[in-house]
């Protein structure tokens, strides 16, 4: 079966954030009333797996094993067959 | 008052996604059976307005101003009061 996985890696609270304040900076400079800016990443996967159980256990090895780094990021996903 | 916006940032479909594609490149080297992969970009902003119309008015334009590119990038925003 194919599924689409919507992983949402961001960084966990108390990491500083460069992307996110560069873009502050700029929306400040732009006369925007900014408090805070943070970025985070979405990545849609289209994959094959042989049920939904096998394609969350596949989609939580590729988060701890490339998407995410556990020392900084945190992450969620959604998964849906398609 | 306060408000929160979430925006996400993506490629117009058809525009190639090089990001997507080397993540695509280093799970399938991973042995994840995978078809695609296409990556967006979150930006979670705190910020003041008068009124949920004026927020509104103020994320649309930040969208078209600095966060998304016109010529590539789609973009689609929620805003709620914190």
């Amino acid at each position: 079966m194919r599924y689409v996985a919507r992983v949402e890696v961001s960084l966990k609270p108390g990491h500083s954030d460069p992307e996110g304040e560069t873009t502050r900076d700029a929306l400040v400079e732009l006369k925007y009333p900014i408090e805070s800016v943070r970025v985070s990443k979405v990545y849609e996967i289209i994959f094959e797996a042989e049920s939904i159980d096998e394609a969350k256990v596949k989609v939580e090895e590729m988060c701890r094993r490339l998407l995410a780094n556990p020392v900084k990021d945190d992450y969620k996903y959604s998964i849906e067959e398609v």
